[in-house]
């Protein structure tokens, strides 16, 4: 039953190197026949004589030479000279448009499935898909061209702009405001309430959270991610931020734009995040934290303070990226250099002391 | 189709000063009309002089001055003489019944959607709710007034108590026994088998998970989050205890009573936490640990030992908070120890060495 | 409502040690009466004398002794000279057989639940079980004896070996090939878009995700886990690989065969592992690394660098597990060490200077 090979994608129609240039606004060179046909998209490295491949980097500029590839797609600043090639001005952009050619997402149907569980009072905009056992609670709002897959909760009063996918099994829960053209993955939870618990005589009080989650346009949420709904007021995506799977994300916290949150963030209870900030999968940040405009912070840091635009942090806690490579690169010596100044302080004539017990609870 | 103002919830009564004390128990003063209607519960930094602000610690009084909310819940400690305010002796209790007067959550419709798939010899208590699309096996029981919202799945033989609430999409899987006044948030899963493979062969031999997960009265679980059955016997989580999002619980842990864990905390195998525990976020705890009462652990601290009633820790590996801090500060500065150790080498008459390569791997 | 002792699964049958030596291949010494009834299996320290207890350890044979076990599992090396006992080649495969015998899984019932939502072209094996709710797209496979628990989701053109368990509510999206024998736990999320997005024009450009997630046999994979698809060609688990809870692991990621994987695990993209490899819960492996077979990634390890066959690495940077130990052991007298470099530049006559500022952003 397991298939040993290595899985390709079916091109959904064999394009010329002709279409191929007509799709991507580029120019071929050395192509000896625009007709003939390829047959898809693939890496350098593996791509054989009827494939498509592309040279984003300098690095893979200079594997090129050895590609097998039939025609490459590169930029000037890329360019493979004497091999068949279109040459584009943003070599991503013309991946993105070769591959929405040759390996389309289904059609959605533009239909409500009989078994999806609508409520009272709610607005479906044109050609929208509602999949097998949605449930869309009473007073929703729904966008046209939006596509929702099987097994979609929606709860009453939540509103879905135009041309969104919840593509399976997305769950929002008390007010959920989304803009247009977002995407949310699989299991992602929205509107799930904060973890607000205040100590009232020795127990915990559970506090109501009542605010909204807002999600701006464009925005891209992962798999089985969970941002909550705020105590009061709203927590905010801004417009264009993509997060990965398995991410928190805290009643109250307020993203930018155009920000890039990799897999395993956890961001708590109201931090504001500016606008092109960039986390590296397992980032932490504390609560109630003030960051930046173009903040990056490396893998697994764990950040604690607030810091300006243009912060770059790393470590646990995290501190400045370059000072943390150099305390990184010492940290494996610190044993030796306790050897050496136990050297130095006989050599001065310094009696040894017994270990500093206090130190390590 | 995008909103963006902020989003404020809208109150399903408009409140009097008058009936915020009596809803408090507290006391009014320096209020001009007790009969004067207020809409709504807000910040201080964002109310206006009709909504209702709180001030529940001793530095949010020093902000109630410039707020322009037109009633202060303030408690003996945190007054705010001359502003128009009910005293409470809680604030936060205050605040919280204000909020289910004025954001009650929607009533449960008390009766069992017909799309519910329900087993056999399933006992369904006074009052409970079941939404779509839930599937209850064989020989369960449901204690009054608790409500199963949509897409909930409880395999046969598990037990809920009464006036729980299993907002949406629970799983609960092998044997799952939940006490009252439980609130399960969307995603999780509880009772999955626990990761338990033993080498046999140089194969990894599945054990069997037959145990538990008993979920006492009063706790609350995030969403997404997974708490394991038990090998044998059971997986525990004490009466009180509030579990946030994408929180991992192995098999056969033992959580105490009243111990708040943050967001993607994890704990594994068998350890065991007292009572009153606080888990910062991504904090994580090894196998087989035996923690004591009120233990804080630190966001993101990994802990490998066995610690003590009252311990704090933070770090990777976790050491003593206060020794944590001191080591931290001191961390950033490592490079430069190393460059004054060769001063005083140098002044020694101590000979550079090459680098120990032995100590990074 | 709430039960308070101690959970115990109630066995399906009441065996003999006759039976259990039978069920392991094992030979009974000791034992007053072969068929004598038992009542379950338990641990050595809380069974009765009518139950099964297991020495499965070198350690665990040292207090086998206090046991008040009616029957105790052990191999030669475990051996309990003078209790009634079993003794077996390998004590965890003997606990494992009669586990299966005492407390077997529920019998899945060979039926397509009435409202399970199958596509067309949909090639179900025989005996296969597929529960409420489940959405099957078109051209799906699915071999001999698979269950699918409720509300599991599988993609057009997904293919499902023989005898897999995908529990409840797994959802498979785009292309997932799954192998023979392979169990995944609720929640689980394979397929879903890789996270790639490329800078043009300032802005976030989705690049789709295109290929597959190809699972192998014998693999087992943990509640709310994540596995995206690849960009292009595959993602793919190795044979008896086993995954625990809350795991993501990136597209193109290549896991070789029989690694253990524990909970809250972070691969990112393409990273691809050997085979027999163990990564502890809260690892964490960048990008486009390559590491060898059998290496063990400690419990919150973040990794950066490839590593060989057979290396042990803990620590955030991640380096040599043994150099971690050292260097742990240390860090907590770093402050330590400042003081006795200040007195032994006093000594030498070194004026102190004031803290180096550019060591700490």
């Amino acid at each position: 039953m397991m298939k040993t090979e290595t899985y390709r994608p079916t091109a959904m129609r064999l394009p010329t190197p002709g279409e191929v240039a007509e799709w991507t606004g580029g120019e071929l060179r050395d192509v000896a026949d625009p007709e003939a046909r390829l047959t898809g998209l693939a890496t350098l490295e593996k791509a054989d004589e009827g494939e498509i491949a592309f040279v984003a980097t300098l690095k893979a500029a200079g594997q090129a030479a050895d590609s097998q590839a039939g025609l490459l797609i590169v930029s000037p600043a890329t360019d493979a000279p004497g091999r068949p090639r279109v040459v584009v001005e943003q070599v991503w952009a013309a991946v993105a448009a070769v591959m929405q050619r040759l390996y389309p997402e289904p059609e959605p149907d533009g239909r409500v499935h009989p078994t999806a569980a609508i409520g009272v009072n709610v607005e479906l905009g044109a050609g929208v898909s509602i999949g097998p056992y949605c449930v869309i609670g009473d007073d929703c709002k729904i966008g046209d061209g939006t596509v929702l897959g099987p097994h979609c909760i929606v709860d009453a009063g939540c509103a879905i702009g135009w041309d969104c996918r919840l593509t399976a099994r997305v769950t929002l829960r008390g007010t959920v405001l989304i803009g247009d053209r977002v995407t949310i993955h699989p299991g992602a939870v929205l509107g799930a309430d904060g973890f607000k618990f205040e100590s009232v005589d020795g127990r915990a009080l559970k506090i109501p959270q009542v605010g909204a989650v807002v999600i701006e346009d464009d925005v891209e949420i992962g798999a089985n991610t969970t941002i909550d709904r705020a105590f009061l007021y709203e927590t905010r995506i801004g417009r264009g931020t993509k997060i990965d799977n398995l991410v928190q994300i805290a009643h109250n916290v307020q993203i930018g734009p155009g920000c890039l949150i990799a897999a395993q963030v956890g961001i708590a209870g109201s931090t504001r995040l500016g606008a092109g900030c960039l986390l590296g999968g397992n980032a932490g940040l504390a609560d109630n934290l003030v960051l930046g405009n173009r903040v990056t912070i490396g893998a697994a840091a764990k950040v604690h303070g607030n810091h300006p635009d243009g912060a770059t942090l790393m470590g646990y806690p995290a501190i400045d990226m370059k000072a943390f490579a150099r305390v990184a690169a010492a940290l494996p010596r610190l044993p030796e250099l306790f050897k050496r100044m136990r050297a130095l302080e006989k050599k001065a004539g310094i009696a040894e002391k017994s270990d500093d017990a206090s130190a390590n609870g």
